[in-house]
């Protein structure tokens, strides 16, 4: 299991600040929409000069305008993009042709499709496919538990997020997604470096068991 | 039947002296996801001080994060924003009432959204519901007509968007949106004033009749 940190709700520098504290334990780091929608492609260039040697994603959420929207990301230095899976499957298809010319990756954010949607999805082999509880789902809505339904037999890398914590890590790793999606919980905590260690070595103590 | 006129694919400069161009003709003016994903809030601004006497929209197709994102362009100074009507209901629910406390427009992007989502979008009284084939769904998939299936009884305004242009606006205006949204149609013309004249001047004949 890989660390994705995800930077959300901060300014690009109070987030590069962040991120460069959990730099030891983090093998993604997430560009957040939030930080997508206020400062622009500007905050994908930003972390990718601070952070060469890692994997950053772009939370790009997209919705439409696939080519455009994964080239935007993709030439600011974004090695991997998001695109919804409530999409229409054309954005998606449009989106996994863009990542995979230019040699990028695409996860696919699973958030609101249902079964038949997911179906659908499966069918695109190199896509990574992201489980995923909304922080809105989180915070206003009914409580629900993030459930990873893979089904037997699905070939791709799968990843998991939604107030994932050390409180709730246990459960999350008992699906082993190949990635786990951290946010708050290292980038608010009192002490990102020790959160993102304690994150690290608990990983590494499942994987040896 | 107003317009709002959709500005996507271009530089905040570019974007503002084509509007510029159709200022006397345009409602409302859609600052395009494609430029709030590459330059930020900062596209909003821009829009907001150019055209201060304009309903400015920002095409934020929020999936999460709904009271950040809406306060986010709100303090920009769009005065209406857009949701995805395929997101958990409980951003939808979080988006509208931050648009009623901050006294902003709410529209509710239908792409996606199946006959149940609807039916709970449609009690959101004060939202503006618009009906949405998008992009990648005209240039890439199943070629898909623009159909509005207002429900009897339903008391809330439409908008209507999709690959609108002078050939296809008598079909789109049959079913009487409120606001009809126009991108390319008018951007991408050789002489955009004159493009967003002619749609004004068909629009205003229709209603005389």
């Amino acid at each position: 299991m890989q660390i994705q940190l995800a930077i959300d709700r901060l300014s690009i520098q109070e987030g590069i600040e962040i991120a460069e504290k959990a730099r030891k334990h983090a093998d993604w780091i997430e560009v957040g929409t939030s930080l997508i929608k206020e400062y622009g492609m500007e905050s994908v260039r930003r972390f990718k000069e601070a952070f060469p040697e890692k994997v950053i994603l772009a939370d790009m959420k997209t919705m439409d305008n696939a080519i455009y929207e994964m080239n935007l990301c993709f030439q600011a230095g974004a090695d991997a993009a998001t695109v919804m899976g409530a999409a229409p499957f054309a954005t998606v298809e449009q989106c996994m042709a863009a990542a995979d010319k230019a040699g990028k990756k695409l996860v696919i954010d699973l958030l609101g499709t249902d079964e038949e949607e997911k179906k659908k999805l499966y069918t695109l082999e190199n896509a990574i496919l992201c489980f995923h509880i909304s922080k809105d789902q989180q915070e206003h809505g009914k409580p629900e538990q993030l459930v990873i339904h893979k089904p037997a037999g699905l070939q791709q890398k799968t990843a998991a997020a939604g107030g994932i914590s050390m409180e709730t890590l246990d459960e999350i790793a008992a699906y082993s997604p190949d990635i786990l999606i951290i946010g708050s919980a290292i980038t608010k905590a009192e002490d990102p470096e020790q959160a993102a260690a304690a994150f690290a070595e608990k990983i590494k103590q499942k994987e040896r068991i």
